[in-house]
């Protein structure tokens, strides 16, 4: 657990992190976040998790609550005040407290929330074993591009998911394509070594863990292809995977209930999970 | 403004009401909410909402915090210590605070937020006025029947229609038909005299003044037709008019730009903003 968090300027005991009843965060969803991964103390993909917070922050005119620079020094002294050396930093900007109106209000300093949390980043563990992911229907918002807290159909699919023993839920659109987990990237690998993933248009996040997985793939000469697939392609598919800040690589060894191959974690989804371990230790 | 807000079992002055940072209704928009017009210090349809919260709440597995008995006494309270006559209570109940995780955590007290403020409830001068609607693409998630925090896209559209001059926005489903206002209901007259509101499936929230109005056609014998209409529809409208539990009914007189009608209230809608005072009134 966080035992420091910064809150609008302040460094507070956990317990004591609080916002205001009437923070649009709270009230409207009007909020934006990030998480960053922390490897032996350093930041894992920084530059691109902040770029997208400016890009979140940019689609909804939300108004930047320091500059860069004073935002990277401010994550740096919350991490040092919670002495966490691997884990995550959970940075929250939303539009402010406000008298409830639906609309942007006039006068209002953003609201900015740092918590850092000790967590054990792409457990090998999961890695080894790999996961279980169920289908559901896509029900979120049309925007699900912008990194925004509108996530109640999220936390609606990933309970499915832990109420059926599996780790993630695919979110399934109107045509039976796979978007993507509900705080993942979804990926399968072809027959013919194609590795494939949902193009990051407005229908997906872009992952900045599923950047540095490009960036893995190329140094391989490895095939990328940027493309929906169905849930029928995933199942007969000759791996699965997804990828996340937290988690990495992780192989997807079951969907709905049925083996993907044969049902262990594929060797790619491992060799990617190792070099993407690499690339991490790299940071470090 | 709220002098007092109740919050978890505490009232407190508005300034110091807070809830934590991991409250899920800020990280997830895990919360739903109700808004109750008070007319001269009573509670208006105060049942149908209770109803409604406890319905969302059911759509969500999310526990109610106290019994709906209780409930109504700390409403009570809340109004009494604001000693507000004419206004609005609102009232949220998020999953409450928990280390941040999509899935539903174990053991946690669901978070109740009430607070109260002063407003002018079906203000006759935009009665008399009438108002002006945009429409835009209905960009939101696909249970807005259930009443969620989840409203980042409803500020969204709120925004646009502020920026452009009117008052609501009606957000257009992937039919080219009218779903709903980003914070009321929308309805319009045909020339048969038919009453024309959308059904309320999920791809609504089902009003509570919208059913006060329902029961307000019965009485007075006028034709109510439930179905879905198109932008091109309501254009052609002889009438159009909006409902909500702030705005009572509301006469909509422009368009995207373009009258309806003659381009004032019409009066269909004007005889029901008057039976909806007088109801209002009668609660009183």
């Amino acid at each position: 657990m966080s035992r420091i968090a910064y809150v609008n300027g302040r460094y507070l005991p956990h317990r004591l992190a609080r916002v205001h009843v009437e923070d649009r965060g709270f009230q409207f969803a009007d909020a934006v976040y990030e998480v960053i991964a922390i490897r032996r103390g350093a930041f894992v993909d920084e530059d691109r998790h902040l770029a997208r917070l400016t890009r979140s922050r940019g689609v909804l005119a939300l108004a930047a609550p320091m500059s860069e620079a004073a935002l990277k020094l401010v994550i740096r002294e919350t991490v040092r005040r919670n002495r966490v050396g691997d884990g995550i930093v959970y940075l929250q900007l939303s539009r402010g407290a406000a008298p409830r109106d639906f609309a942007f209000p006039a006068h209002t300093r953003p609201s900015l929330v740092i918590t850092v949390r000790h967590m054990r980043i792409a457990d090998p563990r999961l890695v080894a074993e790999g996961i279980a992911v169920i289908t559901v229907p896509d029900q979120r918002w049309k925007r699900p591009d912008v990194k925004s807290v509108s996530l109640l159909p999220n936390v609606l699919a990933k309970q499915r998911a832990k109420e059926a023993g599996a780790y993630e839920a695919w979110q399934i659109d109107a045509q039976g394509n796979v978007s993507e987990g509900t705080s993942s990237n979804a990926w399968i690998v072809s027959a013919a070594d194609e590795v494939i993933t949902r193009q990051a248009d407005t229908s997906i996040l872009k992952g900045v863990t599923r950047m540095a997985v490009f960036d893995i793939l190329a140094r391989k000469g490895l095939r990328l292809v940027e493309r929906p697939f169905s849930v029928a392609e995933a199942m007969a598919a000759r791996e699965a995977m997804l990828t996340s800040a937290t988690n990495g690589v992780l192989p997807v060894v079951r969907i709905d209930g049925a083996p993907v191959g044969d049902g262990r974690p594929g060797p790619l989804a491992l060799s990617l999970a190792a070099a993407y371990r690499a690339f991490m230790d790299g940071e470090a």
